[in-house]
C-alpha cells in the first residue's frame, strides 16, 4: 500500500485526479467521507499507466455528466462532473505469463488508492472549479495540504481544464 | 497499427479475448460483422498491458452478464456473456511528462484493435462454448486459422473457464 505522502503525489503524477470533498462552509473545503455513489460502474474514460516511485495502473471513469463531456469535447468540464481514478498496483501475471512462456503480461494488483475530481465552478472556485478526493481502503486522505498539491499540479494544465486524461475512443 | 498476424497474437497474450462470431450451419464458426452493439458503455473489469512485441495497453470491458458473473464468482461464465478487450497502443505521454518533469506517464495512444469473447455453450461447443472475435477499423478479421489459435491460447486456462482476465475491485 502506498504511503500517504507517495498517495499524494499520485494524485497529481496520474493526473487522475481528486476527491470527493464537500464545502466546510467555515473552514473551507473538507473531505467527504464517502466515496461517489456508484462509481465502480461508470463508464471508462481511458487506462493510465505511471511509473517512477508510483508503478500504478489505473482505470479512469466517469460519471455520465463526464462521458457526455468528453464525448462532446465540451471545455470546461460543465458542473457536475466528477472523474474517477482507480489505481492498483501495477504487477506481473506470473500466472499468464506462464501461459504464454515469456515475461509479458502486466495485470491490475491490489488497490492502492480511488481518487476523485468533482466540478462545481461556484463550491470549488478557488481551486479552478474542482474538488479532489483521495480514498486508500475506503477512508479519505483528510490532509489539507497534500490534497492541496494535486490541485497544484492539475492547475499546470488550464488547457485540459485540470484534467489529463484524454478520452479514448 | 498492428498486422494481422500480430493481432492474432494479442488475443491470446492479452487473455483479452475473443470475437463476435456468428454460426454458419453448413460451414461452422464465422465471424460476425458488426461488433456487439454498445461494448464502448459496458462496465470494467480490468485493465491490462502487454510487453514483449505488442506494448498493447487494454481496457477490459462486460457486458452485464460478465459483470454479474464476475462479482458473483460465478464459473463456467454463463451463456450470454461477452468480454471485449478494448487494445491502445501503450504510448508514452509527452505532455503528461512535461507537467510531471519526468519519463514516468503512459497512456492509451491509438487503437489498435478490439477482442470479444462470446459465451455459448451450445453454439461454440467446439471452442470450449466461446466465440472469438477481433475488430480492426471496425472490420473483423476473418482468417480461421487466426481465430483458431486465439481458442488454443486460452484453452489452456480452463480452471478459468477460458477467461485470463481477472476483476478488479
Amino acid at each position: 500500500m502506498y504511503s500517504l505522502a507517495t498517495g499524494a503525489v499520485a494524485v497529481c503524477a496520474t493526473a487522475l485526479i481528486t476527491l470527493a470533498v464537500s464545502q466546510d462552509e467555515e473552514a473551507g473545503p473538507v473531505i467527504v467521507q464517502e466515496t461517489p455513489a456508484g462509481y465502480r460502474d461508470w463508464r471508462l474514460i481511458s487506462v493510465a499507466h505511471e511509473e517512477g516511485n508510483l508503478h500504478s495502473f489505473a482505470a479512469v471513469l466517469g460519471n455520465d455528466v463526464a462521458i457526455k463531456a468528453y464525448r462532446e469535447r465540451e471545455l470546461p468540464f460543465p458542473d457536475g462532473t466528477i472523474v474517477a481514478a482507480l489505481h492498483y498496483h501495477h504487477v506481473s501475471s506470473e500466472e499468464n505469463n506462464k501461459v504464454f512462456g515469456r515475461e509479458q503480461s502486466f495485470v491490475a494488483g491490489d488497490p492502492s488508492n480511488v481518487q476523485f475530481m468533482i466540478k462545481d465552478s461556484k463550491k470549488y472556485a478557488s481551486t479552478g472549479g474542482w474538488g479532489f478526493g483521495h480514498f486508500q481502503d475506503g477512508k479519505p486522505l483528510t490532509d489539507k495540504a497534500k490534497l492541496k498539491a494535486c490541485f497544484d499540479c492539475h492547475a499546470r494544465i488550464k488547457e485540459r481544464d485540470l484534467i489529463f486524461t484524454r478520452y479514448a475512443p
